[in-house]
């Protein structure tokens, strides 16, 4: 039975539900920073999933990475799924602006995570609700 | 009309392509390290392109990973499309080890490149056509 990752249940914030995917914004306030999650246990990449699941993960990210444009205007997204320390598959979608603190190289591992001031993160939860709409559930 | 970014061509070999997208060595014997570049100009990132070359990709990027596992047994992939730097949409497959030298942190900006020994280039360039076969054209 698929059951979210203990490190990502702690570092994120759940907002919604795609068909496939749990969509988590994470906690640290650096970045926007969205991570889904497809609701199926044991996969640790991409290509393991069913030729069905890939392409709702794909679109599932492709409607989060619009909106993320659509609310942020970064210079530039990074889609990435890593894992080489929680191997449970999950896709990050971060918004990378030519002004933040470790343009341009990637985020992972680089600077200490800053928390989110106040209703920052509710508000960047609301917008991101609003923006996917009924392409999510709540 | 599509042409590949410079900086691309200066550091991967070009070793054949799927009906979408180039396949490219990364120059750097650091890691098994694969790139995707879909033959679409001024196109930065996934959710750009049209929805029948999005599924394209991915099922291109499945196929190259299914190959990489096959000959390399990495103990996780990474998939990324970052582009800070070159913002041509290229898509990253890095094949990781508990061994190699950053492990677990992701690979960009950490140890410079190293060069492939010899004909150890050659012969990963013939392994990874001789396991995508009929898929790619060379």
């Amino acid at each position: 039975m698929f059951q979210l990752h203990p490190v990502l249940q702690k570092d994120t914030v759940l907002i919604g539900e795609f068909s496939l995917s749990l969509v988590l914004i994470s906690k640290d306030a650096n970045y926007p920073w969205v991570i889904l999650v497809p609701k199926r246990s044991e996969v640790k990449e991409i290509y393991q999933l069913s030729l069905a699941d890939r392409q709702t993960l794909l679109e599932e990210s492709c409607l989060l990475a619009s909106a993320l444009v659509e609310i942020f205007k970064p210079d530039k997204l990074n889609v990435a799924t890593i894992g080489n320390m929680v191997p449970q598959l999950h896709m990050h979608h971060i918004c990378r602006f030519q002004t933040d603190l470790c343009w341009p190289k990637p985020v992972w591992g680089e600077i200490s995570p800053s928390a989110y001031a106040n209703e920052a993160l509710e508000v960047f939860k609301q917008r991101l609700q609003l923006e996917l709409g009924s392409n999510i559930f709540q």
